[in-house]
Order: structure tokens, then C-alpha cells, then sequence
């Protein structure tokens, strides 16, 4: 059969954590805790499922949940999001990530994506018969010019991605940047996609700047957000979409045929766990924390650490120690070293190399000093 | 926004299951049991939970699960799979159709479907781009031609999708349906897409005719499983999808754009569950007999049983009862007599009435009990 996405192959957070097994290396590759979930969101699950939520939730997901995730955005943003007609339960965050561009996209329209970018959003857009167009983004603050962003618009642009804080490089976007945006599309009808899955982290007092804050943006978006990332439990693949009603309800007639529905027990589960916002306020201090043990860390080696504002990955250059192409760079850091990473060059579609690997830092940090140990040795 | 599914609102399942809960009445409508699921299936995700599954599962399914497919599928068709290229974990059954659909249909591309049909069908075929190619049968034994469905092919044909045990109707093919099929694509690259989500539900002594035992169709075949169906947990959202190695390695490509993996908890428990084939060897006596209980109960009725040859569901005809259209008709059993159902109208694309309602049968006997009272004054 001929391929409709003939030059991909296996997303390489699979082919990382893949190769981390097979040399027994240390994986700071793909983004996922090695510590455990709170074992009471484990408890709530196991009680979810004596009680019997153990067949189909509701479509657009758990009332209950929908409610708490409601009360959750107000608390947090202080903007309100409709719980039965705004807000959509999926099979985590890349999930909602899917269905938005399939609910959007026509063929022949143009999505604008900013790279280095997660590598689901190109392949996708392109499946589904849309055009990318990219805004390359600069080392070492991967800061955007967005009067060069409007030289991308046509009269095909359908949609923006962006994702802030940001996979890979961990920069965040400012009120600048929203301000200047607002500025850009006012008057057309381009819609956003707003991936923000590691909303929950950010650093040094800095706010989170959720397109939903922006009136002007909000009522043109669709936000994705993630339990695994929040909740240390990627592995349940639970996320949701915020839109505004008539966006989510167009989202919701391809999520029904996509995935149906999400699993009712973990959703009850969750809808529990954060009804109590300290399960949520401290996962910031938490992941900072690792963020500056890690790079407290890696002072002492001969890489260079570029900016992490958000997120739980820390980039970093290699260009003082050897001139091999990231891929090559990140095999022998494995073979060699022991130690798993992301090339940077994987979030780019063409062959980008700035001499960047990316380490994912949501480990113990008996984990994170055992590779220190490994890395300082590079 | 320009709605890409102009036509279609929220499926009908959700429609049914919550007027059901509005108006407090027993619902046979949404394909899902009454009844607790095995507490050891619980436990078993319980324990995942805890040894630590919460993380990404790798991307096409825990190796363990895929294992334990192949040799469940091997002892029930005496066909291999190979688990680690040929067995790709989905959130459900629903997606695994949908993924198999993204991975082959390019704009302009035919599919085939029978209908009545299971609502996804269509609206996905016509999302992606495709132009849905309708065989329609007819009741009472909703029977194929396949000479007339030849008719259909033209040089845009790229796949056929069949449904045995069939939503809604709980027909099943024969071989004779099947060595029919082979001569008809003989010669073509037509793809096939084989949604056996109740290939365990087959009563009266007969046999699945999965297109896995016909090596022609095989090598064609996406064929899609549910663990939702086959354990009484649809709200686990569990599947997966068998084809070979040249077509899975296109499926994975979307799957891991779509979701990228699955519960890793629950497809461990499932794994363990699976390795004892009493636990999927008796599900077609247990729903047999629910199939003759609610049919003994209804001969007392004024409702014309349809045959049920596979399925948890039962079809009946209530044109002696009245010739309202079937929307009309099972609005009035929820409202006056307290029973959801579902209009087997709902299941065409046309406005298409045979005075037909659709019921589940996957309930408790007493829940079957009471609804047959309720029918019985209809
Ligand atoms: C869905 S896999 C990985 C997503 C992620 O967290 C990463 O960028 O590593
Ligand atoms: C995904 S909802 C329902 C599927 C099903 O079982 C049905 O036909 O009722």
C-alpha cells in the first residue's frame, strides 16, 4: 500500500526509551516520571472501579470530572469554561491534539507550527491533508519575531500551533508575545491550537500565560491540557480540550467517532484528586526544584545549558565537546555513557542540528545524579 | 467555523443512554452491561497500579498484552500474529476503525459498508477525505448478494468494511459469504476492514467466520478486537487491531500520532486475565443465554423477534404495534413505557425506516424481566 506518511518512521521517544532498555542506559529521553503517582490517586482508582465505573463514560467525558475541571481553570485563571458544552475529556493530550486538527483542517489549509516542535503536530496536520508551514525557532532563547510570523500568513492559514511552556526547549511564551499575537490575527478568522500540557510547570515566579486569559484568543481556541503530565501517571493517557462551544461542539462530532469515549474509573478518579488544589498548586515547586538540582549538576560538566523556564526538560548544547550530528551524538551518549536523550533534531522536519539534546529532569534525583555522574565523564 | 460533519450530531448511543437516565427508564439502548465486570479483572489492575504500570506503555501495546493476543487469537482460529509487528493496542474498538480508516483513505478513495451499520462508519469514511459506497440490506436476515456488490466497485474503490457479528442486526457471515468475497477481490487491491468486536458472540453451535481464517482476506485485513465487549468493561476503552506487518507498520504511524500508546495498568491486567482461556471460552453460552431468556420473555409481547445469530443485540419489528416512524415510535417506549432503546433507523445514512428497534441484551436476567413487563403492554 503507498504510505500517506511516507518519511515517518517510529516517533523517537519510542525509539529512545527502546534503545535506554536494550543498553541499559539511564532514560532522560522520553517525558515520564520514574518515581510513582501518588498512591491515593491509585486507591481512588481501585474504589472507582468497585463502585463499578467500569462501562462507557459519557461521550465528552465524566460530569464530575467536567465539573472539576471547571473549578479547577476558575481557581487557577479565574475564566470560567462551561463543564457540559466546553470542556472535552480524550484519551490524553495528544489525543486532543489529533482530533483539533481533524475537526479543523480542510485540505490545502496551512497550520502555522513554531520548531523546534513535538513531533506529532507536522505528521498530523499533513495526514489530514493540510500544509505546514514553520517558524524556525533560534537557540538559545527560541524567542519569536512575530511581525516574521505574519510574512507566513495567507489567505489558506486556518490555524497557529502553539505550546508554551514549550517541548522541547522549555521557553514560555510572555505577555508580549500574547499581546502581539492578539495584534497579528485580529480581523482574520485563524484559529489557535494551544498545547498547553506542561501549563502546571513553570519557574522562577513566572505566570502561565494560557491563551484563555486573552479574551480575544480564547474564544478562538482550543486548549489541550494533560492529567498524565500533572498527575506523575503519563501511562493512564488522559488529557482534555477546552474550547468554546461552538469549537467543542464540532470537536466533540470527531471525538465521538474517534475514540467514543475515555476510561470512566480514572476519570472518576481523577474528577476526586483534584478537587483538592494542593494536588495541583505544588507540582511548580516540585519539578523546579529538580530543574535546578539537575542543572546545579550539570555545571560541573562540559555541556551548555540554555535556558529552562518551563516544562521538565532541560536542553542542552554539545557544541564544546564534539562536532557529530545530534543523532549520532545521542546514540554514543547510550552506547557510551549509558545515558538516553531526545536530539533536538527530531522536533524539526527538515535536517536542522544545533548540536542540542534535550533530557527530560521528571526523575529522583538519585536517578538525575547517576547520570550527572555518567555526563560530567562526556 | 465550517463544520466538517455538517450532517451529523451527537451519536445516538449518547442520545439514548441519557434520555434513559432522564426519564428513569431501563436502558437496553447503549451497547454496555448491567452488571459488574469479573472483580478479579479489578484486582489485577489494582496490582498493575501498583508494581508501578502508570507510566507510557510502549507505543504499539505492552509486549506482555500483544504476547498474550497472539496466542488467545492462535488457540481460537489456529492463525498466528506476530506480536511485536502485527498487534497494535487501541483505546477501544472505535479508535482502532478510525486508525485503520486515517491510515488508508485519501481524498476521493470508495468504501464500502452494509448497512444498517454502527454509526461510526460513514461519518469517519467522509471526515478522512472518502466517499462511503452504501450496500443496503434488507431485514429480515439482513443477507449479502455479492453480486450486487460488485456493482459498487469502481476504479476509486479502496476498501470494504464488514461487520460479523453485525451491529445492529446480529447477522453473521457464512463461509459462503466469505469464499464469495475472495472471488470478488480477486484481482483488485481492494483493503478490507473487519470489525469483530463480538467475534466471541455467535450462538447456536456456530462458527466465527473471521476473515484471519481465509489466508486471501487475511493478508488485506485490519481486523478490530474489543477487550470492552469480551470482558463487560467498555468503559476501559481497550481494543486493538491485527493486520499484517506491511499494513500495521502504516497503522502505527497514525496510532501514534493519535493517541501514541494506551492504559498501561489495564493492559497489563488484561494480559494476565487472557492467559486463561475459561475467561473468554464461555462468554458466548453466558450471552446465549440472555439472547433465548429475553426472546422467551418477548414471544409474549406484540413484537416481532428478528433472528439474533451473534451479537448482544436483538432486533424487533413493531409494525403491528403501530406505523409511527422508529424515532417517534422509541421516544414513546422511553417516555410511557420505560424502556431505551435504539431506532435501527439510526443506523443509515438516509432516512431509512423498517419500523425496527434495536435492544441490548448484555443485562441482568432481572433487568431483562422487568423491561419485558413493560414491553409486554406496549
Ligand atoms: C507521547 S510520548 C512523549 C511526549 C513527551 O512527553 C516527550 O516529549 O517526551
Ligand atoms: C461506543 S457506543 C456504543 C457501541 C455499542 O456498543 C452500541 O452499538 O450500542
Amino acid at each position: 500500500i503507498q504510505s500517506k506518511l511516507p518519511g515517518v518512521s517510529t516517533t523517537i521517544f519510542s525509539v529512545m526509551s527502546k534503545l535506554a532498555t536494550e543498553y541499559n542506559a539511564i532514560n532522560l529521553s522520553q517525558g515520564f516520571p520514574d518515581y510513582p503517582c501518588d498512591p491515593k490517586l491509585v486507591e481512588l482508582v481501585n474504589k472507582a472501579m468497585k463502585d463499578g465505573f467500569n462501562q462507557y463514560a459519557p461521550m465528552p467525558g465524566s460530569p464530575l470530572l467536567q465539573q472539576n475541571i471547571a473549578e479547577k481553570v476558575e481557581k487557577l485563571y479565574n475564566v470560567k469554561y462551561n463543564p457540559s458544552t466546553e470542556i472535552t475529556v480524550t484519551a490524553g493530550g495528544t489525543q486532543a491534539i489529533f482530533t483539533a486538527l481533524a475537526t479543523i483542517i480542510n485540505s490545502g489549509d496551512e497550520v502555522i507550527i513554531f520548531e523546534p516542535a513535538y513531533d506529532s503536530y507536522a505528521p498530523t496536520i499533513r495526514l489530514l491533508g493540510g500544509l505546514v508551514k514553520t517558524y524556525e525557532l533560534a537557540p538559545p532563547n527560541y524567542s519569536i519575531d512575530w511581525d516574521m510570523v505574519k510574512k507566513l500568513f495567507t489567505a489558506n492559514t486556518r490555524m497557529i500551533i502553539l505550546n508554551s511552556p514549550q517541548n522541547p526547549t522549555g521557553s514560555i511564551l510572555s505577555e508580549n508575545d500574547m499581546n502581539a499575537l492578539i495584534k497579528l490575527i485580529n480581523g482574520t478568522d485563524i484559529l489557535i491550537l494551544s498545547d498547553e500540557v506542561y501549563e502546571h510547570l513553570i519557574y522562577d515566579e513566572q505566570k502561565h500565560q494560557s491563551v484563555m486569559l486573552y479574551q480575544e484568543l480564547r474564544e478562538r481556541s482550543f486548549i489541550v491540557a494533560s492529567f498524565g503530565k500533572l498527575l506523575h501517571a503519563t501511562g493512564w493517557k488522559l488529557g482534555y480540550c477546552l474550547a468554546p462551544e461552538k469549537l467543542t461542539k464540532e470537536f466533540r462530532k470527531v471525538h465521538q467517532f474517534n475514540v467514543f469515549s475515555v476510561n470512566s474509573a480514572m476519570q472518576q478518579a481523577i474528577a476526586e484528586y483534584i478537587k483538592e488544589p494542593a494536588n495541583y498548586t505544588e507540582i511548580g515547586t516540585f519539578f523546579q526544584e529538580k530543574r535546578d538540582y539537575f542543572r546545579g549538576l550539570l555545571a560541573e560538566s562540559r555541556f551548555k545549558l540554555l535556558p529552562c523556564n518551563g516544562s521538565y526538560f532541560q536542553c542542552a548544547s554539545y557544541s564544546d565537546i564534539s562536532d557529530e550530528k545530534d543523532t549520532d551524538f545521542s546514540m554514543r551518549l547510550i552506547k557510551e555513557f549509558g545515558v538516553a536523550t531526545i536530539p533536538v533534531s527530531a522536533f524539526y522536519q527538515k535536517a536542522t542540528d544545533h548540536k542540542i539534546i534535550r533530557f527530560c529532569f521528571a526523575k529522583e534525583k538519585s536517578t538525575l545524579a547517576l547520570a550527572a555522574e555518567k555526563l560530567k565523564n562526556v
